[in-house]
């Protein structure tokens, strides 16, 4: 132990090793889902491009996609600032792709058609390494989405995935949306446990942000391909998080699951 | 087909085949738990006795565990009639034995071993079909609890036990007890579905009764031992439930999952 910080590399080696000391309390891991457990922008642009090859109906599908997720803030401000009472994803979403099929001149789609596209969000697939990641982590540790999904969308996006969750922990549940502080602490109410033995990962900063005020452990999981090849935000860490980690197989490795 | 009603006995199965029909819009079952899907009497006595055995505190275990669940209606008719705020069943449980300590007799206990056991129902295991019904069952259909367990003790149990659910149904999210409407309402209000494309699975008559006043589908499963060998009632089906089957095997048979 003498020398063991004579050079940086066993120095952070030293830091990482006390941390998971720290972080043997903690007992569940909840997940932000969109982006950091499935792949929602090619998912969904697979998925409607096929839709327009089947029907005959060429768009831009990527732009429509990407237009969607665009909105998605503004969609929730409204019910964050109390402008709209409560309103869950999925009726967001078709709000806001009523709009879209208009302004990218997308026309003769039938209210089942539109449900359809709409209900786009509950086909989703996973990142390659999280049905892996999961499962492992599964085995040691409370898991689940903590989401802004409704509990239809992560149920029915669960099943088609192929996830196995322990609980689902939907911004429905709590009716309000991250990063509300009643989100994040509703999970460890409704598990019993101190925001302390409870870990977010998440690929957003702004979301471990929010957890860490409030207690919770924080572990960044990059996915720097989730917006596309024009990705700017959320290419790193950019605070002070317990964990930062390649994917989720690496997240069970360093969390020993 | 025109001699298909002829004897008792293709008439019965007629009824069964009319009724498979009507089922074919069922997509999600929810199962009462305590009971239906774990056996919590055998499950307490026996920890209760082993910890009385390891603790040398001789006591009448299964006096008190019987007990314990007979005064379950009283404690929560106290949160059903307002007449104490929500109280989740941890805490409803931690009263009640409290109270039962002291008229078993029972000293020495810290506030460890209280808690302990306390928590004697998140460690309830299954009824011996119970894992692999509801395993071929989620095959097909969205499956979860619906219980009066708080979150946790649900989320502990399944571990416990086993048991893999799609979403965990508990009265802490409703704030309110069944068989409350919200309870069974909620559940097809969470899943985007219809009150009729639910099913509730359950080894009590008065819950299925609720369940199917609201247009839910309903399945009784017999647990004549789930009270011991005393047991009086829920012996049979008194309703008309759209489905009676021996067990959560043959509730899978049936649905054809």
């Amino acid at each position: 132990m003498s020398n063991s910080t004579e050079t940086p590399d066993s120095g952070r080696f030293l830091k990482v090793a006390e941390r998971a000391g720290e972080l043997r309390d903690v007992k569940a891991i909840v997940f932000d889902t969109f982006g950091t457990v499935v792949d929602w922008r090619s998912s969904l642009i697979e998925q409607f491009e096929a839709f327009g090859r089947r029907r005959a109906l060429p768009a831009d599908w990527t732009g429509l996609v990407d237009a969607w997720r665009g909105g998605y803030e503004a969609s929730k401000d409204k019910v964050r600032t109390g402008a709209v009472p409560w309103t869950n994803l999925d009726d967001l979403h078709r709000a806001a792709l009523d709009g879209l099929i208009e302004a990218f001149d997308i026309e003769g789609l039938t209210e089942a058609d539109r449900d359809w596209l709409n209900r786009g969000w509950h086909r989703l697939t996973a990142w390659p390494d999280a049905v892996e990641g999961l499962t492992r982590l599964r085995r040691a540790f409370v898991i689940g989405p903590l989401s802004n999904g409704n509990v239809a969308l992560l149920v029915n996006m669960a099943k088609h995935a192929g996830l196995t969750w322990d609980m689902i922990f939907s911004a429905e549940l709590f009716q309000c949306y991250k990063p509300h502080p009643d989100t994040y602490l509703g999970v460890s109410r409704l598990l019993g446990l101190e925001s302390g033995e409870v870990m977010l990962a998440a690929a957003h900063n702004y979301d471990l942000s929010a957890a860490k005020k409030l207690g919770l452990r924080t572990a960044f999981v990059p996915r720097p391909q989730e917006y596309g090849p024009g990705q700017v935000a959320d290419l790193e860490a950019e605070g002070d998080w317990d964990l930062v980690v390649r994917d989720l197989v690496d997240l069970a490795e360093r969390l020993g699951a």
